[in-house]
């Protein structure tokens, strides 16, 4: 045996072993961390595992694309798969187990169970992707209950998903907690996704409206503009000027329903969705009024 | 202190109390039986009861009308409610934890989630009664999150609501056993159910056309019947004899996809349900063709 290969964490793939594993775990009295992904794992992925390492006993990376929750079916057959590199991202001996399940070991025949989370899976994001929150909400419950978890480690890149899996926690009573973690970014300013990966030289550089409007929002909120309207006109602005964006949406709204608003009065998220060629990407930025 | 008294089981209405005492016990290793109910006992919940006792080294009865599985909501205003009884037939020491909350308790402001359980949900009951299914599946998912039972009990009268809670364990992977009990009947033959009361002499001797239509299916198919239609013909007739009786359905399914079904071919459910006057009765006989 070389080093490195014992470095690595080990592999489940059977709902019923992670299960054993962890519930085993939990019974010798540790602490279990969650990082569920869907793999590409970039430095955004392993800020939450380093937070889960540090805060938990064991950590458990689950790795896996779930088809339910891509609206697009293309957008999943094209979705960055490299196991074996991921698997080396998380060498070191922090990660105890990484769960890589088959679609078929998570919706075997007649599978036909989904999760709704009301109006927050219908607004902003969910009004582009419908089905996007519900196969999230659906995939992560059903991971909870293979994986008796006591914190889940997400990113609030994600923003909508994390309130999505916070109202689903609360709503159904799963005893776990959910952490969100700040959202990583390149030098340039550019949040980190497995997406970045198809953009050009040249889209990435149209990209940077997309950090670039969030801050301008900030900006305009800690000079008192309170106008919602002249906010959103600034950051559509910022994304337009390249000529290279197409805006899915740029709005504000309440930071804890998502709902748009059009003075800011409370705490209060600049949400953005854009297509640079083929690609989508998504940003976000949470602000509080001045007083 | 009186003895009667000391033997009533312990009553909780808070579910972060009831998860903290079950968890407890299971950390000590005990086996817990759920048995949810919508109190209004009889003997049926009760054989419950008893399964779970003889089986778990703790029983937990839950006793909650759940309002959003009542598609109507004076059935849910008038639906039998007697705590004080209840508990009392619950006494004798057997019975470790009575969990009866509030709506409030279950539902707090902001409570948005609901579970869905495919085609399952949507036929025969659940085309009388829309949202109903969801509307139990979502508060027995959320019972299973407070309460970490090894086995759960439903009676098999419910057979439809007992199908959805096998779908729903098995599809969220939620880590319990589902138990289905054996419908305890009258002397006179009709299930026990918690709206029997509300029938006058009368009406109870009309709705004994229930289980004389399951037992003339069930005959038929021991003589060798393999004709849906003429089954269910006979089955209408025997219910429609009084002329007291509205019939909502009367079918034969396939007993685990509650499809119906045209020739008897593996084992058949009968279902029926009917209105005497404005109380409504369910039944069902599970069949097995000859070969």
């Amino acid at each position: 045996m070389v080093k490195l290969q014992t470095s690595l964490p080990e592999l489940v793939t059977d709902p019923a072993t992670i299960r054993a594993l962890t519930q085993e775990a939990r019974e010798q009295g540790k602490t279990i961390g969650l990082v569920p992904t869907m793999g590409a794992l970039h430095d955004g992925h392993l800020s939450l595992v380093k937070a889960s390492t540090e805060q938990c006993d064991l950590t458990v990376v689950t790795i896996f694309i779930n088809p339910t929750q891509f609206t697009d079916k293309n957008d999943w057959t094209e979705y960055p798969r490299d196991l074996q590199s991921d698997m080396e991202k998380l060498a070191g001996g922090e990660v105890s187990l990484v769960f890589a399940p088959t679609a078929e070991d998570i919706y075997p025949h007649g599978h036909v169970t989904s999760i709704h989370i009301g109006p927050l899976e219908k607004i902003v994001e969910g009004r582009c992707r419908p089905g996007h929150f519900s196969g999230v909400a659906t995939v992560l419950a059903k991971l909870f209950q293979m994986i008796p978890a006591d914190t889940a480690f997400f990113g609030r890149k994600d923003y909508q998903q994390l309130k999505v899996v916070e109202r689903l926690v609360q709503d159904l009573n799963v005893p776990i907690k959910v952490h969100g973690c700040p959202t990583i970014r390149d030098e340039d300013g550019l949040a980190l996704s497995s997406r970045n990966v198809f953009l050009s030289q040249e889209q990435r550089q149209q990209a940077l409206s997309i950090p670039k409007a969030l801050k301008l929002a900030e900006r305009r909120i800690e000079e008192g503009e309170t106008d919602a309207r002249a906010i959103v006109a600034g950051m559509r602005s910022e994304l337009s000027c390249s000529g290279a964006l197409h805006i899915d949406y740029a709005l504000l709204a309440d930071a804890e329903t998502l709902k748009p608003v059009t003075t800011i009065q409370g705490p209060t998220v600049a949400l953005i969705a854009v297509r640079v060629g083929s690609t989508r990407l998504i940003d976000n930025e949470v602000m509080m009024p001045q007083r």
